[in-house]
């Protein structure tokens, strides 16, 4: 049984619409669909048909309908499996009528968005399975796409794993060259929290059990343990014995993650979910007929 | 030696300017980066060295320009590679001198925006390689990240690779919904003939020998011989002999490129390029002591 | 008869919708029409009737459209002219019923709108209309209106021609500084084709009829023929006997156009009919009582 | 003697700039110049005058200026022609040197702007001197190019004209609909001034003699004589004895200006200036060697 | 009784939806409610009741009907109170009903909208309630929040105020920095008048008695008595003797202001309508279940 | 002593010059200083003095820089003063040196700018001031200004404030419809543990000691005392015994905020430091003589 969170938050609609609407700009440019239009009149209505090719997580069918919904208010899309489902090779997700140039003009728009958040979904929950029986849970990073992230920090939700934080702004992440300028751990954590409010949680990133030790002391939340072999992992789970959440990072991939989860560690954060996912093969098929 | 076109137009700074406030922006929030501001004062100044860890071909420089940029106007940047060189790990690709402040609040813009373009890059500089001994050439298609296509397009360029049609209005691409309202091949270039300019290049896609016979008569510029096995393909090749540039797609991998490419096709197309290049792994070094 | 065509592709109605937007808050300012405001109630509900008081070919019926239904989108539009249809004076375009604050505020936008763009449709359809006998076409420049391109690209469309490149990007035009640089015709055509894709139509600039010997070895898709006297045009266009697309440019106008058409040229481009075009006098008439 | 106005405001150089970059951007698309890209390196600078090739007054060259900056912020250009100039055919304007990618990249767009702009300044101009020896003033309407309207009020005001009211809300004017409505002049002027503020001036439209009379027991600023015969305007101008501003509107044209101004009036306001300018003929030629 | 014009302009409903889809954007981020989101189902409706803690005048129903249906067009928003109505503690203002999600989402953005147009309007409202029994007029300044000066000034209009010009564009105000350059008053205001259009009104600013003397002969509309004691004002009103509009500005506030206003004078500006209005409490009472 | 935290974070350059940007347009229009420009010539450089007239705390010389920058980049600004320092009536802030005519245009949205933010920073350092002798810190709520935000947050920590939550998206407030509709606390937060990543805080509302001690035996981050009399603040914080870090909110203002500090509670947020700020009273003194 796959786990599958299915109360991740949705992304936020304005950020979908306004998404949406440049890329139908970027694709459309100063004149649209030339193909299409030179060749189709505005009445004739087709039924597309958007099915898996492959086996994955769906993600990002509000994108879909923004696309058709922008082109023509009154496309109509009727959905058969919903963000969050598996989907399996021929599965139906969804069909959706319009006029015949509305479906051909937005159909790129719409599959590329589409194939790469259901990528992102997919991969993250292929992590997600991993492991499944432990207490861990698999976190995305910055490592976005750029002008993407809430997209696809949504696409991670949608697979069944959570988010680290969003921006800069909204966590402190302690690194070593903060610790190095600031001349210890102590000061650095003291100098983050005379500068910072108390509802940003407060993670440092250690390389070695000899850092983790220095940070035993402190108030923190989180300590990110990079890098470590899990053995390493290891004692440093048990060194820590719930103090803080523990976030392991670095050389994770779909060989390693269940080795690393069951370590104990509550986190697992993988830059690869939103950098390295691959699109998700998605067919639409448009009959013209009506 | 890898064949590497070195005369690839730029993306237009305009747009990448654009691009990179807007990642920066979803990137910083409404604070920035409240670690490194909580520890770092303004006047201390470092030096990053970006570093290749894999193989491949650099693109996207510019972008990591226009983020320390825009940060810090005074960032010193210097350039050991440039966009289309091979990259070997360990290479230094380039040094940055600028406030640690602004070290730290760009590093991940950057490298999101020079990770993914190198990745596009190197991705299509493996497929050129593959078919140097041909004389075929490797396109992209429109299926990319969006937001992003002058800039992955220009890492497609970079790899070596060209580009297809940039938007629906700059070319026709005429496929079989189109061909089946139209009635026939004739009746469709005619209506497209009819309602576009001379500037616009055609191209009609078919699927088995009997539709590209059918082409032959057509005063058209681009078949498209979409998901055809070599055997077949070289029976197109041979049919079509020289009237129209020939262009294969469909079923293209890293596997079947080289077979593909022998049949004596002008052209193949590539999703992959784009649709699921993964990340290029780099690294950013910081020295915070100048 | 007007030779109308009346197949041509719609601009895209995102790109119209942007552009009213635009134009409404240039108008409104920050307090809108203050006039109106002070005399007219909400219920109040009128009637407009948009007349020709010119004759000529109608385009722009879109932005009327955008125009009432952004700032009321219970606003009803009932057409008995589109887009492409020959106007006399006093034929009545259409009715638009709305409130009376809505009919005023909107006027000038609506009218600056189609009053431009039927402009530049109707002189572009007297240059169809002096050519008709001919198989030449008219096209357009990149000589547009800052902003406007989309829209005036698409009235040329409306009024019966066809559209050159829209931007640098989607077609080559080699021009005699390129050639110099290059150091012949040829070298600079290898050049170009090394650099881009196959989709792109290449055009050569020649002045004379030893330049345009120079490419006729070449494969190129078009020559533009520049400032050519008739009776040289018809040399060229011998020349050039049906190997590449003709396109003649330069010196033309309502007088001359005849005269080049019938040299046999396939293309002729005119800056005028974007640059040079006047706006089409229009009345709009409100009833304000209902 | 042309009577030009050389301290004319100029127009915001944010909007300038902001206006420059959208209509680069419409002309760059995704790619960019392709064909200059491909040709040309980086190094080769070069010298481009700008000259002109019809009399009129010059007006736009913040635009100039904007263009070749924002595309390569090291271009230098110098001036020999100011806005507000006279310019005789073949007379320099500027010369630019620059890269010559950044030369022929900026060239049409500079040319766009820099074209209708003088249009406008040099057919105002071309009113303004019909009417040089009497008290009266040319100025414009909000019969603007969408987009466009601050960049046509400023070259209302270099070409020596002036301007009436930029946008709806900064002005009053009465037409006969607001009369209607009200119920009498009287009840529309009390109405206005309840709603608006003092800083707005009051003008009414009227097309008789006896609605003028109406008006001549309120408090108003300017009285809009509308599609007067100059017999009519004449005896309205005496009518109105100096108490109030009177503007004269419709019918205006080359032709006819000369008599509406002997009439006496204070202002004669053209939509044409505007909406009817033809771009002037300017040439940009580029010496690529340096 | 409050002398409350009810007659004022509404805000362009396009700023007003720009405004809001911007608030909404500021605080949703990339998750949106992320604690509604993670406890709320979809198709759970409530009912959201608006209620005024203070005594006011309503301004800025707009923005609450647009950040609801921005969030879901299906929001129904039923008003008890309009823009301009006096309000009560506890009164019911409107209720709204929709999702839970889209209440709880909405509310802070709606709120801050309303809260802080309903101060402004309030404010003003009490100005304009201590000169009640004189014929002299409140208006607002340029002294506005960036970004919400439509929304602000909307705000005065509502509560019983006037607006100053809306921008540095649509009308003169003569200062002594500029009366020193010009030399004097008189070639101050032949300057402006030879630059400028004849629909913008001309105001002088005066400190003294003498200063006034020099305008007395000048054809201007306003004259603005600053920081003027209310014997002087007054002595400065009889000598304008109803030339000019008298406005006085400068130490007025709530003790002040009906000193003020029984000098004659007819206009009084406040910059405190705008920069120093504190928000109104309103409270928003949500019912969960239905 | 004033405890002012001199390390706060800046507000992002980006956000400033945007926000700077769009002010501009809104105060320029389509001509911008027209008085001014009628008046001076581009050669006159003069020196303006930035002085405070009231007591309070700097915040906002961001905005002042980037105003004048933008209207001339050869500005230039001598600063006396800095964000977080105290001034005194008279103090000189900072005096720039630049054209008269950018003085001039720029003086209106540079001092909206500083005054509403510097009297953001001053209501919120008497705050501080009051409560200096406790732990407790000042921090400020989502009640801001819409799309001013990043800056009045910024204000606060220049005033020696902290900030609670950016926006809805980086933390968790669970309040009484969130507990209700999820049946108990405890749901609540499991619900919200299992949707959201491990980077956000989570904060509970309470009203009574009651729903207080249901929160004990959680694993939460903050409760939130809402509208407690010092009293009950003081047994609360008792009960909560450095659990959880305790809020106080409700009831805050400069009388009250001693007491409830003084019950050891570690936060008070105070709605009023953003919605309710009044602008501090700052001159600008030209010097138009160089």
């Amino acid at each position: 049984m796959v786990k599958t969170n299915k109360s991740f938050s949705p992304a936020p609609s304005l950020l979908v619409v306004e998404a949406v609407i440049n890329a139908l700009k970027e694709d459309l440019g100063l004149a649209g669909d030339i193909t299409t239009n030179g060749i189709f009149n505005d009445e004739q209505i087709g039924t597309a048909t958007l099915r898996a090719r492959e086996q994955g997580i769906l993600a990002g069918s509000q994108f879909v309908e923004a696309t058709f919904l922008e082109l023509n208010p009154n496309s109509k899309l009727n959905w058969q499996k919903h963000d969050g489902d598996e989907l399996a090779p021929k599965d139906i997700i969804a069909t959706i009528k319009a006029p015949v140039k509305t479906l051909l003009t937005g159909e790129r728009v719409a599959l590329n968005f589409l194939g790469h958040l259901t990528g992102v979904a997919s991969l993250t929950n292929q992590y997600v399975r991993k492991i499944n029986h432990t207490k861990a849970k698999i976190v995305d990073t910055r490592k976005t796409t750029p002008g993407l992230r809430f997209a696809e920090k949504y696409a991670v939700r949608a697979g069944g794993g959570e988010n680290h934080r969003f921006r800069l702004d909204d966590a402190i992440l302690i690194k070593d060259n903060h610790i190095a300028f600031a001349g210890s751990i102590n000061n650095a954590i003291e100098k983050i929290k005379e500068a910072n409010g108390h509802m940003v949680k407060i993670e440092v990133e250690v390389d070695t059990i000899d850092q983790l030790k220095d940070c035993l002391s402190h108030k923190i939340d989180v300590v990110l343990l990079d890098n470590m072999a899990p053995a390493l992992l290891k004692e440093a789970v048990e060194l820590i014995d719930g103090k803080f959440t523990s976030e392991a990072s670095g050389g994770v991939n779909l060989d390693t993650v269940k080795d690393i989860a069951e370590t104990g560690v509550d986190i697992i954060s993988v830059g690869a979910l939103t950098h390295s996912a691959t699109c998700l093969d998605l067919g639409l098929d448009i009959d013209i007929t009506g």
